[in-house]
């Protein structure tokens, strides 16, 4: 099934996508409202409501090399950091190129919307808690990732998160091809088999030390081939089985 | 005016605090509702309902010395990190000492909460945004700070920021004393103005990347004195016009 969330007369709403039309629901995993949206007509927003981005660094062993990053000793538990709810953007959208990077880098990913609440969970329960998949643009000031003392503005930014377009709740996310281009031109080309702590890894890590929320949202890593952007530059990124997330650079 | 925040029956209430009775009112800034509740018997939560929390590193010289780093170059823009919802914890209450640190250490810290959404705040506007003050314990794992990629469980796991115990409105931030006791005994006695970046350079700096939203927390950072604590202790932050900040740790 496929969960959207779109901008309605009303405000945002919830719904499944079927066959062209959007079924509005109550709630994100309610019955459906009887109002219907065709999908041609309707405003997607990204579909999660957070209250926290937790993302994964250097989970792909060629971007962790692409970085100069020293991989003689490779990570033996995940490197975490958190982006606020501030910066979703949403499907379609455009996001600034801030004037304050000089290096405002893509980094396309797997992304996943949790159902759940979850505190330890263990790999048998873990893909359990979450609702569905989808793609996940961490945008990247990557000058000021190594020039500030943790990465606030360089990964924090307000819509430095494009999310979407959509929530796949059908979908095993071991081995996805996830592609990014720019401009038409492929960029990043990997599978999430090459991630070095898998979905069920990574949710059994946060979750010891972090309750994940319904509707939180976990960035999964990103493959190499990342790069600069300039204003003007459309950004896709394609996850196998759920869709295309496109992003235009203003 | 002192806003509390408390445990009812019928779930959190916002109320103002007035001669030892809660009058409750109306979401936080909202008309009393014509109910009390007498302070002794109110059970207080932590006041404020953010959708981020950010905090400043390294903001007092002294503090940045002790433990060990550069201070040849004092940083020239404010250092960064965010924890989420989930690090909230209530005045007076218990936070385990977590088995995946042999360190676990107490930054007593003048916070404060928004009161309106913010963005590009200019200096003559930036207090006007604060709704009030209060006492943060930004528990740190100083391990897991020094050997992760990034701040993550070192600062953002479950209830490592209690919070309280009430706002005070009306207060300038500007010179105040922050006092950091464990079992009875002072451990952290410093004044806000010694901060490298003051309230208003902080909230200017922070507005400039990302919005904040009302009920969002900020911590300004810690004077010098921090060290571990371990099960049993008591520690409380105290800060000059607001209060008295109680936590045990478990």
């Amino acid at each position: 099934m496929r969960i959207v969330r779109i901008q309605t007369e009303s405000g945002p709403h919830w719904g499944q996508l079927d066959n062209d039309m959007v079924y509005l629901t109550r709630g994100v995993t309610g019955e459906r409202t009887g109002q219907t949206v065709a999908f041609a007509e309707a405003t997607l927003l990204a579909p999660a409501e957070p209250s926290k981005i937790v993302c994964v660094g250097r989970n792909y062993l060629d971007h962790i090399r692409e970085l100069g990053n020293d991989t003689a000793g490779l990570p033996t538990e995940p490197g975490i950091f958190l982006k606020g709810p501030n910066a979703l953007a949403e499907p379609g959208g455009t996001v600034e190129k801030p004037d304050w990077t000089e290096s405002f880098h893509f980094e396309g990913e797997l992304a996943l919307v949790m159902g759940k609440q979850a505190r330890n969970l263990t790999p048998e329960d873990a893909l359990d808690a979450v609702l569905g998949y989808t793609c996940g643009l961490d945008l990247t000031a990557r000058d000021r990732q190594k020039t500030d003392l943790q990465w606030f503005r360089a990964k924090a930014a307000d819509r430095f998160c494009p999310l979407g377009p959509w929530l796949e709740t059908d979908l095993n996310p071991a081995d996805l091809r996830v592609q990014t281009r720019v401009n038409g031109q492929t960029r990043q080309d990997g599978r999430t088999n090459q991630m070095i702590f898998d979905v069920v890894q990574i949710l059994t890590y946060i979750t010891r030390f972090v309750t994940l929320e319904p509707g939180d949202v976990v960035l999964t890593g990103t493959p190499e081939g990342v790069g600069p952007l300039e204003k003007g530059d459309t950004v896709e990124v394609e996850v196998e089985g759920v869709g295309v997330l496109t992003t235009l650079i203003g």
